[in-house]
């Protein structure tokens, strides 16, 4: 070995540390945390926020900095972060090699964008693939986010990243023609016709294996929903084998990892509460196309305290997808709908599973807007299939869920899912009455779900709220307006606190004024 | 105590926990470190990410919340990071008190400009002070400087912005009504004519107390290198009793809490690499009319590897910088440099402090475009004071550079400062040749900081380069170009992989091509 050699080898010795797990959870951005006295940070000048590459022998990310000035390490360990952890896959001890990140070149054209030049396909591309790679930094993304929102992005930019985020990412192949899908833009509390629409249209023959996500920001999302009544947690061959047998699913969209920029860009988008309607349409057609789907419905509920607040804004936004999907090959079709109060009853994963119970088996007590509302979905997309003619669609779903063929296929769905499961009830319950008589006149569906959470939704599965009253229905001073449901007497008394604090949550109006 | 007011304190109860510091450097964003099952996060319902007012007896800030899964911390215990620990002054054992941050109000108006509206005096006055408290995450930091970059700032917003900066931090009086200032715009590397200037102009008898800021990316800023002549970490009493003394300082600007708001968007800004030029002019108006000024130069070098690139954007920049200073009633003047190549010889502290004290010294080895360029901006203060009629300042400024009044004064004022001091020199140099003969056609200016900054400045004073051509000398190959200069070998060595695997940092062309 000549001393050239020697040097060389010195310094590759280095740049590798023991990886230690810290047992911290930063959120989603990796953090790698450093001794600022270690050969590492002084040999590459790692300080508290350099974006800096680990490698071990399998895996590679890209984490961000912070120092660590006492000897929770020792000067030969590196710690990491529980999302680092995951992602670089480590074992404690591991040895890894760190160096500085190649920073993402594609934020030039993100700065492009910000002085005034429309993505390509190509700076799309490359921009989706940094992000997908770990590459851009929270700050980064923010700049990002904020370069597309205000309606800066064009229809051929939309589609520009909604292919993009499509490349980045798994695709699933349901090898038939027409798969079924279709998405709701925009929380309304307690809307879960899901379940009920993939139990109506599969009984038709159709297929559609449908994934779903948990809350975000809501009391409840769809799959948590659904694994109060089965298992939703499917991989990928299992979803495939029950929707051999039963033309389709309600899964957990998250273990299939389509379009995975759109998950790192939805945790920023919702930090900032900025709606960028060009990301919104590129998310949710991206998730689509990705599935496998070749028809989706959209369902776009307008309401003052719904993500869609006009019917401008509806006409631009469905105007959109329908643009975007077509170019990436998707039919797409839009609804409007009433985005003015919450559907159905209950609010909260077990409260909602209730309630599509209830409409499944054609209690008289289901929530009659529940059932309308599924009905129109699932007649709309038995149209789009060809399973019935234009006009003729909420006739034949109406028939399959009256005769009991919804309820069958829903129950065959889940015992194929790992089997049927009763929603769990609430121990503790607090009734709200109404403080006047009167009409009840508004329903803020912002604060009902702030509510609901509070009482401990969705990782409270039998928390939440479960409604007596709707908009319009007329109320005497003291009659129950809904109950608040919770595991814990504590969650139930942060959730009347809240109330006390948010009178207005659910207004009663003097009648005639 | 009623069941009410029982419940009220158990719950009060609930939301404090004993700080303890974790000797973490998170850099600025302050960090808070829960247990997911201290009694706080469960009822407060607080995740990693959430943004979380912490208050002691004396003090409270907003955090972000990182989550412990181990028992680093007992359920009684929140660890701060050091940025955190710093701003809540904190002591070990502490009690604190937990809650939701209130959300940035002024986030509102952040939305607002992305899609379109201007921002007033009043939602100015409202994210600037959002931003002082800390209420803004990194994510909403990175939103804002985005929403005005692009010149998407108009010259009424710029002066919002500006004002609101001034009105958040401290403002020094002087107690005189000519108060003279000066700024560069972007860094050229070695361009360190303030503490020439500063000796000139207060030997001429006019106030110039200047506080200058320390390198951010660039391998030294003029505090660093006056550092290596005299104490420049001075006290505002200190600063006050020299300024008295002498007439002028050249001081750390850091302790003085000058526009606090300019500090927070700097490191945001430069982790986007996002130019605004509205935040830009807002930066440098606030600093300089906090500051005291009533007259400041500022000097815009025009290069192509410079920050200010064409004239077109010089004119725009010294346009925008004059109008926000007049409406802050600060009279601006700018002049446009040269910006092609280094100024002066050395790069780094020690080796900038070494051409300031032979320009000073009138030695015939004094870098001549140094000594020209401070005799220039030395002339036009003067000129701007009143002590030199117009054309007739660099005149007198040579005269007093010439006769040796400069030297005396500036070591008068390193002398108040704390004491003078000798430049260091470095352990290991490396001198670097010309591989063919010809002509030094180009110098790249970003190429060269860096090259300087691998080498160890400016956190080892004595690093950096010392060049021994300028564009369009004539080399013969083998001869000396430049010098390497570092305290570690290490260093010396990460400097010159850098320069091999980018050997156009200077550019020899054949002659008469």
């Amino acid at each position: 070995m000549n001393t050239e050699q020697a040097v060389e080898q010195a310094e590759t010795e280095l740049n590798f540390l023991q990886l230690k797990r810290m047992y911290i959870d930063t959120h989603q951005e990796p953090v790698i945390y450093m001794r600022k006295d270690c050969n590492v940070c002084r040999s590459e000048g790692f300080y508290a926020h350099s974006r800096v590459r680990i490698s071990t022998q399998n895996n590679s990310i890209i984490a961000t900095v912070n120092v660590v000035t006492n000897n929770v390490l020792s000067h030969q360990e590196a710690g990491l972060s529980e999302s680092a952890w995951a992602l670089l896959n480590a074992v404690e001890g591991e040895r890894a090699y760190f160096r500085h990140a190649k920073p993402a070149d594609s934020m030039g054209s993100v700065r492009g964008k910000v002085y005034g030049t429309p993505f390509t396909d190509s700076t799309a591309q490359h921009i989706i693939h940094d992000i997908t790679r770990g590459a851009y930094s929270d700050i980064q993304l923010a700049a990002f986010v904020t370069s597309c929102a205000g309606s800066r992005l064009n229809i051929q930019e939309i589609i520009s990243l909604t292919n993009a985020m499509v490349n980045t990412g798994s695709k699933l192949d349901w090898g038939t023609e027409k798969v079924m899908d279709k998405h709701c833009v925009g929380g309304l509390p307690g809307n879960r016709t899901t379940p009920i629409v993939v139990a109506i249209v599969t009984a038709a023959g159709l297929i559609m294996p449908k994934t779903s996500s948990r809350a975000i920001t809501s009391p409840a999302g769809t799959a948590d929903t659904m694994e109060i009544l089965a298992p939703v947690i499917l991989s990928i061959p299992k979803m495939r084998k029950v929707v051999e047998q039963e033309g389709g699913c309600v899964a957990w969209g998250g273990s299939a990892s389509l379009s995975p920029a759109d998950d790192i860009l939805i945790r920023v988008e919702r930090a900032l509460d900025l709606d960028s309607e060009g990301q919104l349409v590129a998310s949710v057609i991206s998730k689509k196309v990705a599935a496998g789907s070749s028809h989706t419905l959209i369902d776009l509920p307008i309401g003052i305290t719904a993500k869609v607040r006009t019917q401008d804004y509806a006409e631009k936004l469905s105007n959109q997808l329908e643009q975007t999907g077509s170019a990436l090959g998707l039919k797409v079709s839009s609804i409007f709908t009433d985005g003015q109060q919450p559907v159905g009853r209950g609010i909260g994963p077990a409260l909602e599973a209730r309630d599509i119970l209830l409409t499944l088996q054609n209690k008289p007590e289901a929530p009659q807007d529940l059932r309308h509302r599924s009905l129109v979905l699932a007649g709309k997309i038995l149209e789009m299939g060809g399973a019935a003619k234009i006009d003729t669609g909420i006739t034949l779903a109406t028939k399959i869920l009256n005769s009991g063929h919804a309820w069958n296929k829903f129950q065959a769905i889940c015992e194929a899912q790992g089997g049927m499961r009763e929603p769990p009830k609430a121990e503790f319950v607090r009734k709200i009455c109404a403080n006047r008589t009167g009409i009840v006149s508004y329903i803020n569906n912002r604060f009902i779900s702030k509510l609901a959470k509070l009482a401990g939704a969705p990782s409270a599965p039998a928390a939440g709220l479960d409604f007596h009253t709707s908009l319009g229905d007329k109320v005497e001073m003291g009659s129950p307006l809904f109950d608040i449901h919770a595991e814990s007497q504590g969650e139930l008394e942060y959730a009347i606190d809240f109330l006390n604090s948010h009178p207005d949550a659910v207004k009663i109006e003097e009648e005639g004024l």
